[in-house]
């Protein structure tokens, strides 16, 4: 038999990493919650009409499919197995996919409860989603988002609300330098017609400008180039990137201010976004925590306002949150005309930062309150009482499940970290009590049968 | 375009079932490390080779394969193709497949993890598994399952753990009418053997015998012949199932006693059995709960000592909760000799019977605390400071993010189960104070600016 394993880019979860993951979405939940998100839950898998399309090219491609049960080959596509056709041939051999992402599922949950839903509509979503990318560092085919959108509004105090949630949830998480970093789809657009760039040709200058962080200038004029940007819009790229090198955020919006004067949609967001940081920083938001970035364009997504992303100083991973404005969120599903605004966590990575600067809360892993020593001869008619008591208490107790050598019973209570072990020997029976010893000292005290749980709890408050 | 829709046999799940849901999940999470489990979590995909199997040629056939990424056809089978085989072809296209059960992943986990965990080691999961049955009432592709396991102890202490583990969560559940049926597979075995059938004859035998409840005894009588089992072992079945009908548990182990009289494996698991039921007894397991059924079988699956199902008094549901011992739980995966125990809870049938007998506590969804109304006019300032402070205090609020007519606005917190409304008018500015309505009673209370926190946490507390 072959050794078994897991797929690459996927992992197990133990003891230690499942406690920590578990306070993680708990602090994420109340967070949300307190801000008036609502949690619901689609399914895995959807029909694989629901997702394919709404990702781009590339991302269709990296939607996990399932087979069809059953005998899948009777309505395959013989004209696909003929000329080779994976791609072709897949829409006969499957009819369900992976979810991709929370937003696509969210949209289609909207459109098909929207008589029982009150709007604006706000949820939050917490569930894993599935993507064939390549694995490597921060990258998963399986990953945990966190997601809250809300729908049905126009407002900016949208957007000051999910800043705000940002803002709390990563203070929660204690995720260290954390920056959350803003622009506006409009801005954007307003820059690249101030450089000159055509309507036509915004989409491949926004990719292009995408992977600033990745490629630097050089490698973005280069790709400018490939996809045919005129000269004259390449050329203000130098300028541009200036922007970002202001020093404040009053100072990146001045000049963004001056470029793209008379342009009435830029100027609106830019407004809006001016009255959104200085809210936020009312409200207590570190302007440390805040950031604008003119230049911040979140690749292919298909946002038309705000845009959020949020990175980490020193970090060994991207981005761990993203976010933005969609102007006709539902009209994928035939309903035009909502707008929505959303973030998600990407719960993996903020694990990932978690563990590299080893910052997570001590108190979250307890370990078992007291391992009750299973004696050779006793009737364990007061042992298993005794256990029934506590665990009614609220403590976490094991009684070992054989008379082993106390050496090997101590090692256990050792290795799952037991704050105490209780001893009834023949002593303890003969007067009532109970040994407690209390694991990190090494303290020994004898305690009346029926003062155990206080004195646990007592012990355990400390 | 088309109408949006979800597979058959999913379901999404909107705020209302979320909430209870969750609130099930949390009370099973209590319940499970009060008893000293931890948790853990496994991919939703495994290699399809850790899959396969393991849950017989039906259970092979209703696991979700996924097709590989790309250009999958590059390696597909072409003489399982021109044979029109999709079994044969399957391994060709799909490497990976969906999690059928929790127990597979967790034996594999603890095989690739040995060297990391203590043992005995008890693991809880709540996870989804995925099954392409055909959906119906009580029938989904994906549901949730919370098992408890135990493996590296034959102590029948863990069998007790368990069966108090089920009485606990069912009870802190609301469960109503719970039995859990217990039985082993040793006692079947004897009974079996008392009765001439062959040892060769027993897997048949059993899985005619699993079918009891649903075909009656007829229907057993003429599976046990069409699967070739003796005249003589057919004729014994009616005294079989009169073992069912007699009034208590001490009676139905008596009879099955005499009948097993001399076989030494089905007398200690008699014996085992008849220890346990006195310990739980006496730990205040009601006798109603508690039901030993010496005919229950757990149809295929691979039990060998003690078997569990937990069924409802008048559910529209099958069992809810099932489980037993395996003998050699991860010598699938190559360790041999490591026993385990466990027990799942169906999340979703428990649900599906919460909703049926409209058992859920009245506690669990309480809606918004407060929505803030949105004046026109205002600078929002004050509003947005108030928000913030009232979540601070752990409440639940909301700022109307547009100044829509009132109405509109009461109407939305009524949607919304807002225990308040928080108006601050041209009046209120004035006086430094806020209008607090509780929707409930439609009262109507000034109240200072920094006052409203406290004043809303103590009508909550009421």
């Amino acid at each position: 038999m072959s050794k078994p394993s897991i797929p690459k880019g996927t992992r197990d979860f133990g003891p230690e990493a499942m406690v920590r993951r578990q306070w993680m979405f708990d602090t994420l939940r109340s967070v949300f919650e307190t801000h008036g998100f609502v949690p619901i839950q689609t399914p895995s898998f959807e029909n694989l009409s629901t997702l394919t399309g709404k990702y781009g090219e590339e991302g269709d491609q990296l939607i996990f499919k399932i087979l069809n049960n059953g005998d899948y080959l009777a309505k395959a596509d013989a004209s696909a197995w003929e000329r080779s056709d994976s791609k072709a041939m897949t829409a006969s051999i499957s009819k369900k996919a992976l979810r991709y992402d929370l937003t696509v599922p969210f949209a289609r949950f909207v459109v098909m409860n929207r008589n029982d839903l009150s709007f604006p509509f706000r949820r939050y979503q917490i569930q894993n989603v599935w993507r064939g990318d390549r694995p490597g560092k921060g990258r998963y085919q399986e990953f945990t988002q966190c997601d809250c959108d809300i729908i049905g509004s126009e407002s900016s105090l949208c957007e000051l609300d999910l800043v705000q949630v940002f803002d709390e949830a990563l203070r929660a998480l204690g995720v260290p330098g954390y920056r959350i970093v803003v622009n506006d789809r409009r801005i954007l657009q307003g820059l690249s017609a101030s450089c000159g760039v055509a309507t036509s040709e915004f989409q491949a200058w926004t990719v292009a400008m995408d992977k600033l962080d990745k490629v630097g200038a050089d490698g973005v004029m280069k790709e400018l180039a490939e996809r045919g940007v005129s000269d004259q819009a390449r050329a203000a790229l130098p300028e541009l990137v200036r922007l970002r090198d202001l020093a404040t955020n009053d100072a990146r919006l001045d000049a963004v201010a001056a470029r793209i004067q008379g342009q009435t949609a830029g100027e609106a967001a830019l407004a809006e976004l001016r009255t959104m940081l200085g809210r936020a920083a009312k409200l207590g938001v570190a302007s440390s925590a805040l950031e604008v970035d003119p230049l911040l364009a979140r690749g292919l997504d298909y946002y038309t306002g705000a845009i959020f992303e949020v990175v980490v100083n020193d970090a060994p991973v991207g981005s761990i949150c993203g976010g933005g404005r969609y102007a006709d969120l539902t009209g994928i599903f035939g309903w035009q005309g909502m707008s929505g605004v959303g973030i998600s966590f990407g719960a993996d990575r903020i694990e990932d930062v978690l563990n590299h600067f080893d910052a997570w809360p001590a108190l979250v892993n307890r370990g078992l309150d007291a391992l009750i020593v299973h004696m050779d001869g006793g009737g364990l008619d007061v042992e298993l009482t005794l256990a029934a008591e506590l665990r009614k208490a609220g403590l976490s107790v094991e009684l070992y499940p054989e008379p082993a050598k106390l050496k090997k019973q101590f090692k256990y209570a050792d290795d799952r970290r037991a704050q105490t072990v209780l001893v009834r020997g023949e002593d303890e029976r003969l007067a009532g009590t109970v040994t407690v010893k209390t694991m990190a000292t090494g303290h020994q005290t004898a305690v009346r049968l029926e003062d155990v749980a206080a004195h646990l709890l007592a012990q355990r408050g400390v």
